[in-house]
């Protein structure tokens, strides 16, 4: 009997419980034990889920009661030409995704700008937020705490930046409604996602506000935050990195690479990503901006449920007019809240940690937080291709047939 | 030199295309030929991204320019109790994810689920959505395009419907802005996610609408579908499947297992998944769906960026007084548009097959759709899960030592 | 001592209550000791509000504790031609205002949309809804109840249509959220803007309900309808009418009286009210399509507080280029939810029956609801030159001056 | 011949312009022409719209083409007593209506608020913003231009604060959607409402704006102002002063005058007033706060269209629990954005200068901006009566028979 036989069937008698298998045998055999319990309860075999390429025991701080991995097919677009402000270089990038058709129209929208001479990107924006709820007696109170925090934020700021070596504070944003305040705490995070620096660090200054204001904290997240929710606070406002970049395409090059004109996409954009937006009640402004971003965070180990955000995206196009008369094609594409780290979390995992050195990106950036920046500014021409390259399918009307040839 | 080295000269020697290797040698050495290429371009190594557990051929409908697989931990949560309108049985959920404590937080809240005797989950609205925008002269045409479309459903649905087998047109929803006019088509697609069959099936339809009125197709999806975006219109009329999921658990349960009371679940729950949401203009009324959601998603082959829908869901947990001055908890969460299927698009994949296997619930049911909709009930129920265990870790402020024990 | 003077002291005095003065005295003299005992109490002199011009009893339906009346300045533009599916006629429109160059701003926008032949106008749909709460033990009878609903419609429609003459039930959708359930009642109400049938109709539909469901009302307006509250739902699927009209503006008169071009107005509209409303997280992309409506509601007796909803408007303004190059332009606006009646409610008063006889649409139309959508084509039609002006003042830069020039 | 049937006859015969009245003759003469005219072309007669109570020249800031004044009957509520920043104090709060049983209820809510002790209330935030649309190249000169504005806010400052002697530029908000830069101005703009004030301020900085950067104003108001839109923005950030109102009712007071219990309420509220607005995707979370405030908009002179501002409120009703088991009921809502004024706009005419004095708060507080201040805590003390009526009526049910008594 193998020693994972040996632990499964001490689960099955009751000796062990399914999450403690660790304690007993290595990450692998525990992992490993843990397929035969589920194999034999389920009638199922699991041998491609078993069948992983890393230890175990490394991906010990992202999951618990581990069985194997999943496994999603990697490919890769560009070069991802990029003018930026933390990049200004080509970068192959490396997407995961179920959903075929997705990288050749990438790609495509890729081939255009670079034949157009390239993207420019910025971070026009940068704060991962936090924002704990508390309570209060009422409305007296609640402008007595705003106006202490608002006095105190120097002490604030040294209490949560007391628990981190590399984030700082940038601002608190009070909200009152009725016996509840809302403080939205932003940090800078550099290199990282931030949701937990930012969790710990407001979790110390809200002891601070707890010890010296009425207030009692119900909640450290308020969901002012917005953490993996469509929230207008982060439409507007912006939630880790807020990031635009934009393309001018000469007139000849939309006719000879996208079959149309700068007219048509025009159009097709303003009545679907505008107009048909705007009537659905949307703040996702955009095609398809979420298939990109997801299968960017997919392969570099960023948190998938923060594509959420990430769909907070307005594209935009427009046709300029030159003097000699040619009209060319203005896209651009503004990602509101984009989160993204490239330290922590997922990024030390192998498939994306070399995921992230493809990209030239792994670990933390210098000066800090210039990785990450890239990493947002990539990612939005990998989003400014996506958009282009299928607006001009809508435009000349193959996107079924498309689907139909590539997808399923 | 290998077949692999080979084909990756060709391509510097500008022979070959990247895109076009999978003509010139079988897939695995396709993708083998990418990674060396890449890898020289990058100075990297991509043994892990290499190292995948399934033959490439089998992702060519999933991807393009394939370099190999990312690899996601995967964990199992379980077993989940679902009294459900299309099962009413136990499963274990495999959920794939970077984040930390997610699974340890899920699988609490099922333990205390099954200890108050299950989760009633129901799905109560089904329809896949595809939203042409057509151009009209104006208001005139607009509004007698409107009623030649409401006057011949049936024409249209036969013209949709011969594009499919299984999908069936259930309605279409005409909207008017100016000169646009968008038909929402909703389509039971059983056991599909059904984006693509809505697609086509609708192009189909939109031809007749072409032929017989003066309107015009601008765009086959005009946003008022909503795909992938932040979108009211999916929150209130729903997408995919509408999936509502409750408990009640008993008060000695709520303070045994979760160290808390009702009353403050129901207090953290109204200031921050309530009010706190509205003052963030949000639709997206829970604390972190998303996260379980997305992690089922990548487990199961479903499509990653329709997590963004998915986070359109409203948790509501209630204390109510027993006739003995016990007071329980009602715990319930409500997904709007969740987007699932058990046959198509990454459904098939090796791991993500062995994941829905896990769950019973590969390839078609019987009755056809009632695999969906079961799986949407089970995840429906892993996310009450989810709610249930952070909402009573916030209530009982432990959430960011939760995060400094377990997550990075 | 006149009556009024006695009566106020015996309110003074704590024999009368203030609210009972017409049980004891004619309602113009009972208004009178009001406005005695509220200058008494607060040294004033209500000289202009005591100076109203009709029988305080004919606003007895419309207010309580009467004073006196508000005096707001009327004054009247156009004529205002709309080829409309309910009107085909000029109409001159009465607006009350206190907002200086406004009226100045909507005629300008009237003579260049009279020049150019008029505007369209057609109510593309129409309901006016009203959405009760139920409690239900959870989502097992949540869905019992729908199905209830749903397989009687017309025993619900009959009890609903008991307590009224004219109105009609079209629809009820159901909406269900954990253990609440709404069901959102749609009605044609005819001439009659309708809140008050619809509520007391599904008052009694909710009676029916509660019998035979295990559902037990909450409210009977669960916020699902929505009155008087900016919300997607009725920017949606519309209250009351959805209206739009446009107009196609010659180039030659676009720079004769507006004084710029198609294509300056149409990019200011698509910065503007596109993309700027879109970042804005707003339901409203237009300029100020609430201020007409809010003028026009003032002068006609609508409800003042359904303003929130006519700001559901979407402009649209494109350039057109014609065969012989001249750019025109095409304008239109799309009112979501315009809720207007001819009969009821304030429409009775004299100043505002008044108002509505000088468009030809006083009471009840022949068929009835012809002179309610009537009123809501001209009014569209006024908010659509309304934004023309403003975007045209905008494309040319004289908003700020305008200001100080007409207005304070 | 009177002096006005001779200048109609001028209009009638081309010699005159119906705007050019006031030309030649005093401005009631005038709006008398305009009236000959109108009802001569329509055939009716305007005697009450012509039955006006103050001098014609008067409302000349405010109207164009008048014509006469409708006349809306106005109540009195109150006496509201408001432990405020601002006041301290009870007012008689008068209230302009065509809405039956309004004032009712209103008063209603206010007695039993003046038993329970009062009402707090506070001014949270305070800020009349504007904010123009500038066009840039794109995001490269979209970050260059951010830069230089927040560099250079104090020039800035000055510039804007140069065209008025009261206002104070607090704030600028930079946003960018890729060539779009939008700047939101917020002013602290005292005792007036403001618009205009901002609009002429920002209208001077944005010259210092283009001459000192690549960018060119396309419109001075970008919509992320915004202004009488429903916008998220406003909701989340606030516009005009954000005022926060609340009481604690004891529970006998609920059980004796509202006729139910406060958990009856705060039920009634949250399936209401938060889960159904959060279903229907709104962004007003609250039963009829939009009635009060339009009601007492039209009373004081306050721009009628900004109630739709009025409407982002949040009401929440919670039940406490005593010491000696009582359960009181805490009330609050909170107004992110009413745009109030005591001087300026519509304030200055007749009855709604009489309606500022039976507040006290007519003109210009000392200090500055407590007048407005104070107006706005009043009107949301009277928000707050309004919804605890109402919440009260549909609790205990009698909504419907309410309106069937009181309303039409």
């Amino acid at each position: 009997m193998t020693d994972a036989e040996d632990l499964a069937e001490r689960v099955r008698d009751g000796d062990l419980r399914i999450h403690e298998l660790e304690e007993h045998a290595d990450y692998d055999t525990a992992a490993h034990a843990r397929r035969l319990l589920v194999e034999r309860e389920t009638g199922t075999e699991l041998e491609a889920i078993g069948d992983y390429a890393f230890p175990a025991e490394q991906a010990d701080p992202n999951i618990e009661n581990m069985i194997g991995a999943a496994q999603v097919p990697m490919g890769v677009v560009g070069p991802v030409p990029v003018n930026g402000g933390a990049t200004d270089d080509e970068h192959y990038l490396p997407l995961a995704t179920t959903e075929g058709a997705l990288l050749a129209s990438v790609n495509r929208g890729l081939g255009v700008i670079r034949t157009a001479g390239g993207a420019d990107a910025r971070v026009t924006k940068n704060g991962m937020t936090r924002a704990p709820v508390f309570r209060v007696a009422g409305v007296a109170e609640a402008a007595e705490t705003v106006e202490w925090v608002e006095d105190n934020f120097e002490a604030l700021r040294e209490a949560a930046e007391s628990t981190t070596s590399h984030g700082e504070l940038l601002d608190i944003e009070p909200y009152v409604v009725g016996d509840s305040v809302f403080l939205r705490f932003a940090y800078d995070t550099k290199d990282a996602m931030g949701m937990n620096m930012a969790t710990i660090a407001t979790g110390e200054a809200c002891e601070l506000v707890e010890r010296e204001t009425p207030a009692s904290l119900v909640a450290l997240s308020g969901n002012l935050c917005s953490d993996k929710k469509p929230a207008a606070i982060n439409a507007v406002e912006g939630r880790g990195r807020s990031v635009t970049a934009d393309v001018l395409v000469p007139g000849e090059l939309v006719e000879d690479r996208l079959h149309t004109t700068a007219d048509a996409i025009a159009e097709a954009n303003t009545r679907k990503n505008l107009i048909g937006s705007a009537k659905a009640g949307s703040l996702g402004f955009n095609a398809h901006a979420a298939n990109v971003v997801g299968a960017a965070f997919l392969a570099t180990g960023q948190d998938e449920a923060q594509v959420v955000e990430a769909a907070n995206t307005i594209t935009t196009m427009d046709a300029r007019e030159r003097d000699d008369g040619t009209t060319d094609l203005y896209a651009s594409v503004s990602l509101a809240s984009l989160e993204v780290g490239t330290v922590g979390g997922g990024t030390k995992l192998p498939t994306q940690a070399e995921a992230l050195e493809v990209l030239g990106l792994r670990g933390g950036g210098d000066p800090p937080g210039s990785n990450a920046d890239a990493l947002a500014e990539i990612i939005a021409v990998g989003a400014l291709a996506g958009e282009l390259s299928l607006l001009a399918a809508l435009a000349s009307r193959h996107l079924a047939s498309a689907h139909e040839d590539l997808g399923r």
